[in-house]
């Protein structure tokens, strides 16, 4: 009810501030008997991680993550999983500068005024180091549904956009380059891009596409809970993210519905697909595709006014170790929340038919 | 569970298909001692019926709610509220040509392959028409948080946009014209080509903007449920919506952070509002505002090629009576789902602190 | 959130006071495909309407459900089914004498303090007419897992008790007399007793065994969810119920564990069955049984001294039409909420294993 | 939705098996700005903790609570708080002669069967440890609620009852004795005939009688969730519990009406309180009180005939250290469940009226 929890039947709860003991979650509702690949899931939480690449932010933290429970002899029981991952870069110190300053387009304002009480360091419960949490349960959703394919990868980065469509690429290109582009052109571009920007003190923003292949017909539950709902909800729950379109997406809303509407083939496909794999709610069986966009980070190493929590004008500056695009980094993470909506669909969708 | 009820405290589950007896549903968690004002909640249905002008589909339906509880002498008692409406138009022979064909981007093949089973008539549970529901209940949710406004507006038809940034619109306008855009001269715009489209046989999608204001600081739940996670889901489950921005939204991506960061104010506002409205998923008390992209509705009356249940190609063309933009008719509907979050998201904030 | 709804998958969300239009519900979640016995469901509801007997109240109400939705052709679609029962005998001017009372052992205090208002009119929202909506649903439920038996019976009126094992008695004859107690010559005494205590103008308690039989082994859910919990709070939800035992129950708290533990045959079965069928939670396969215990019925046609709602002292007593004692009534109320649990964890067992 | 989590808003996830590395919990939506008692929550875990008495099991476990998130600085953050309580006296090989072995009313065999596969050692997530994790949380919801008392004790073992009305005894002298009964006499008697049974290598039954005062009048919900039936869900979701009676009980199910009802006295106080402090499914203000009943502990120490998990008979007997009656130990888990549910629903009643 307070928000730490996502899915209906494979439901993550999860726990922990930036600067704590641990990061955390609960797993409630994965099905016993699945021979987990934990290398599979470290490798996720890798690259999700800091200090992967001179392109991000340059703290480390191993991020290994630690199962307490839900798991016997390498199998899920159906019972919860427990699991923690231990902050192990805590400098608190780097954050007594910002214990009563309000930064600029954070969440520091909002979680004072509205608990009246925070912790700060780091941003607390409002940091996006709690999206590893994120990626460990959809690392193992994504066992779960081992069929189904999430490939999500870098789209743009300020106004460098890679224009070809997705079928034009080559997704085992996307873990080839530090930006997670799987056009090396564009990718080189991109990296450069992030490069100046972090020279200048800045950030920037980007977009992430994601395309979901071999998706069983019939996931998705109508009215409120459509698959594209969820996937838009999931997707605008990760920090940063300011929108969210699926299949034609805001183009479409500029077609007529005779160039918009996808021919159904003999066997249920269809000659095109501006739905992005999804009619009603329910998938059809075509590609699910769709596109997040994320704004610049907040966090910026250049002279900033802003206020402290007594309503002063101050000037600040950002410290520290930031990312400069955080797109690079969401990759995993879009492609875990896709994954939990997923998994969890896939439950829902075993007790439709009687 | 199964995606008929929406909101955590304030919450609504409908039922009805199209050509059923009657829709309806049932709001749990409405606050007790609530003085309703009918008339508020038969006009917004009356904004989002049928047959009310020339662009939209002629079919008639009065669709007057009837309450049936929850409600005594006129003021809400804390119990549940159901409420139906009643199905006055069903000429469900209009729709013996469909029972067997799957339309192109309609749902009708997707309900049919999860169900194996459906009310063809009109799309049953999956036809527009059960968004009266969530107006009815919409008008209710807007009644319980009378401080706070909420103005959606056509913003889009086809590539006619509405260019002007909201403040400085009159948003008492919308009304005056029947696409509802505050601008006269783009609307009469929209309208001839709303017009021209139907006169084709053809449908155009387009945009509706949403601009809350008055706010109280402090709205939203970390971390999965941050108020514009649930808007963008609240929007993403009404029919035909394709995408969803907010703030800056994809346009952000492009931005530095140097230029997107909103500069607090002493007294906690904002010089600009990038962020619309929204920190770390809580608002900040600035207005929140919104773009909702909505797809060209799939029924043209133009004939197209699909197949039949049994896999066969057949051709089919559109009959009856159908919009020829969605948008219009959105309006109320994207009000209303934005008056469910936020009366839900006022309720879970009244626990937040000891 | 707010209490009117039951489940997890299979759910049921009921609404209506006493003397409103119409009761009512949606059921979410049930799956499509069921080829519906509606005669089954209407012969539940004359199970626990009033006026069907001597030893009820003399009310008539005929409780014809109507079903609005989620239902073509006589099959389930797997959208939500959504019904109402029109309140026919509202004899609203039965009640203007306890507009301002407070009767004993009745909900009007609480209720008028918790929500400051109510509807008054035949106990509103706390009346147990409210029960027929869970029979409607119970019903729907008992087709859903129509391999399973649940027979419900009265096993003690007053201090008068059917003392017999349930192995020794024949449900087939729980319908064959007014009392539904299959012992034919305890129910005589049990129907001569209330017949006495409503010449008294007095009412009585009394207890309803339940017996479940052809579980298949697995359901229930760990660890708070616990199937013989969740019969509990069904059971305990029901209107007058103040107690709640299963298996040995509360006579198992005096033996030794040597005397308790059910010794597993080969084949998976118990010898004994002290455990009721039910091991950590979850069915074992063996015959589920419990014991309700219901509590005198408040309304008396006796003086009574209490208070009206401005705290005066006054003097009331009951008028209209009651029941003298509620159990041959909840015979079907009970077997309902058994079957509505039961329907639940069945779907909630459908998504254990991968 | 599997089972692990419990409350509405104030919300308990545990997870964790008897012999893994840790359990844990998540609890969600406990309000900001409370102080904690970090002494009191340690001092509750105390009361449960093995090894504490003669007259329980005598394995040792410090069962010291580790908080994670949520707090800062001591005081809550209304964020989720996590925590973990390491299993620190896993003695795996202890169990090697029970991993193929179905003991007698356990839920081996049932687990098993449900998941196909599962942690044998301890009985892994069906152990009673889990209740450890209550007791946290419970512990924290006490001070949530602190205006509120609630106090449980022993009122039976075996068939040594505590006969003397709860308004008679001093609840200060619950924990002046291992057993955990108010009353001196009585309670030798129990710890002599726990120690006797104990000598046997039997165990044996008990109940627990819990009175919770300075209830405000209003909370509980209707239809379904009220208060009681919440109480008793929670009750019986306990390890071991077999029924669950509030108020009169089962022995109200022998009374008249006339003799039942509490009469209302000029201040909405109840003359007589049969009804538990409890009307209509919502708080009247009187004194809530019920009573659980727990069977004897299913490992004894003597032999006992069972299958394995390929169904051959066999022999066995119990090994280690087992508590020879569950009752003393009990008490902190049933206040903590109670504390749970009533800090849950003081939440929800925040919400109820506009």
């Amino acid at each position: 009810m307070a928000g730490n929890s996502f899915g209906n039947l494979f439901k993550l709860t999860t726990f922990g501030e930036s600067h704590g003991k641990a990061i955390g979650g609960v797993i409630d509702g994965c099905p016993s008997g699945i021979n987990l690949d934990f290398d599979a899931i470290q490798n996720e939480l890798d690259r999700r991680k800091p200090g992967q690449s001179a392109i991000v932010t340059q703290r480390k933290e191993p991020d290994t993550v630690m199962f307490l429970s839900g798991i016997f002899e390498g199998v899920t029981t159906g019972t919860s999983i427990g699991f923690i991952i231990e902050n192990t870069n805590q400098k608190s110190k780097d954050y007594s500068h910002i214990k009563d300053v309000y930064r600029p387009s954070h969440a520091d304002y909002t979680y004072d005024q509205k608990y009246g009480h925070r912790d700060y360091r780091g941003g607390g419960r409002s940091s996006a180091r709690e999206t590893a949490c994120r990626v460990v349960a959809g690392a193992i959703a994504k066992q779960l549904i081992c069929n189904i394919s999430i490939n999500a990868y870098t789209s743009s980065v300020g106004d460098i956009f890679l224009e070809k469509p997705y079928q034009d690429l080559d997704f085992s290109k996307i873990e080839s380059n530090i930006v997670r582009c799987p056009d090396e052109a564009i990718a080189e571009q991109m990296i450069n891009r992030i490069k100046a920007i972090r020279k200048e003190g800045d950030t920037i923003g980007g977009t992430v596409t994601c395309v979901i292949k071999n998706v069983p017909v019939g996931l998705g539950e109508p009215v409120f809970d459509k698959l594209h709902a969820e996937l838009g909800k999931a997707m605008l729950s990760i920090n940063a993210v300011k929108g969210f379109e699926y299949g034609s997406g805001f183009c479409g809303t500029k077609m007529k519905g005779s160039e918009h509407n996808d021919t159904l083939n003999q066997d249920g496909t269809t000659e095109t697909n501006l739905s992005g794999g999804i009619q009603g709610g329910i998938s059809n069986g075509m590609d699910i595709y769709f596109r997040v966009a994320f704004k610049p980070v907040a966090t910026i190493m250049q002279k900033q006014n802003t206020i402290d929590s007594k309503g002063n004008e101050i000037e600040m500056q950002g410290k520290g170790r930031h990312d400069p695009c955080v797109v690079p980094r969401a990759i995993p993470i879009v492609e875990a929340m896709a994954a939990l909506v997923l998994a969890d669909y896939t439950l829902l969708n075993k007790i439709i038919k009687h």
